[in-house]
C-alpha cells in the first residue's frame, strides 16, 4: 500500500454529515460541511505512513485535552505499534492532521487499539466512526482475530456501535498501579 | 541478559508453598515439595528466551485445556511479542516448561500481557504470582508504565492481588466481535 489510502473527492453533497459506506477501497467519505463553508474542496484522507511531524500530532491531542507526553517516548510508540493509521483533511494543497489511532500486537493473534483521537473541529461528522473501521478492517486483513481496546466511559457506546462488547463472558480489562502490591 | 535469569536452589525447607521474596535478582522460589517428593533437588528457573520447544509450549497450554493453536501463528506471536517470559522446573538435568506468559507493547507507554499459564501440577505453590511478579518487573524496568490485561472472571481476583485493578475509573476491556456490525 503507498502513502495515501483512501482518497476521496468531497461531493458537494447536501448532507452536513460525513457519508460513509463501504467499498473496495475503504471507506467513502464525502465532508460536504467544510466544502461548503470556503468553496475549496475538501477530501479526507487516511494513511499508514508512521512518518508524522510529532509536533502536529502533539497539537491534535492537545486540542482534546490529553496530557502531554515526551516526543521521544511518542516517537518510539509509533515506530513500535502494529499499526498507525491517520486521518487528514485536505482542501487544496493545504493538509491538516484531524485523527490518529495505533494497535499494538502480536503479529499473530491479538490486537489492542490505543490513542484515537479525531480533532474536535471534525467531530459529530461520523469520522471516528470511519478511523475505527479503517483501522478494524486493516486489523482483519492482517488476520488477527482479537481485537481488543480499553474505552473510557464516556465513549463505550461509541465503540459498542462498531461492533465491541464491554466484559464479554465476564472478561475483565485491568491496569496494574504502581505499589498498589 | 543472559538464557536464565532468576536461579535458585531448592532448600529443604518445611513449607509445602513456595516461598517467595523479593531480592535483588529477582524472585526466590524455594520449591520444596517436589524436593521432599523424590529426593532430587529441584529448582525454579525463568527465562526470556524466545526459542521455545513449540511442543512443549503446547503440551503446557493443553494441559490447562486450553484450544490449539496453529504452531506457525504462535511462532509469530511470540517472536512479535515485546516479553516472553517461560518458568521451569530443573530437577537434577532434567528441564520441564512449567509456566509461561507473554506480553505485547509499543516499547514505551503500554503493555498487554497474554497467555500466563501454570501447569496445574504446579498450581497453588504461588508460582503464578512468581510468574506474574517477574513479568510486572521486567515490564517496569523498561520503563513500560501502563500494564494491562484481560482476566477471565475467575482469576480476577488473582491479579486483583497482584496489584491489577479492574475497570479503573470506568475503563472498559472491549473485544470486537466479527460480523457484530
Amino acid at each position: 500500500m503507498g502513502f495515501w489510502k483512501s482518497l476521496f473527492n468531497g461531493s458537494g453533497s447536501a448532507s452536513s454529515q460525513a457519508v460513509i459506506s463501504a467499498n473496495g477501497l475503504g471507506y467513502q467519505v464525502e465532508d460536504a460541511t467544510s466544502n461548503s463553508q470556503s468553496g475549496v474542496k475538501s477530501r479526507i484522507l487516511f494513511s499508514k505512513e508512521r512518518e508524522l511531524d510529532l509536533y502536529e500530532l502533539e497539537e491534535l491531542c492537545d486540542a482534546v485535552g490529553w496530557s502531554r507526553r515526551p516526543l521521544r517516548k511518542v516517537r518510539k510508540a509509533i515506530q513500535h505499534s502494529f499499526l498507525v493509521i491517520s486521518m487528514w483533511e485536505q482542501r487544496g494543497n493545504y493538509r491538516r492532521l484531524i485523527g490518529f489511532s495505533r494497535a499494538t500486537s502480536d503479529h499473530a493473534f491479538n490486537a489492542t487499539i490505543w490513542d484515537v483521537v479525531v480533532h474536535p473541529d471534525f467531530q459529530g461528522r461520523g469520522l471516528g466512526r470511519a478511523l475505527m473501521k479503517e483501522i478494524i478492517r486493516e486489523l482483519r486483513n492482517q488476520d488477527i482475530s482479537n481485537i481488543t481496546l480499553f474505552a473510557d466511559p464516556h465513549v463505550v457506546n461509541f465503540y459498542r456501535d462498531l461492533g465491541f462488547s464491554p466484559d464479554p463472558e465476564g472478561i475483565k480489562g485491568m491496569f496494574w498501579y504502581p505499589n498498589s502490591r
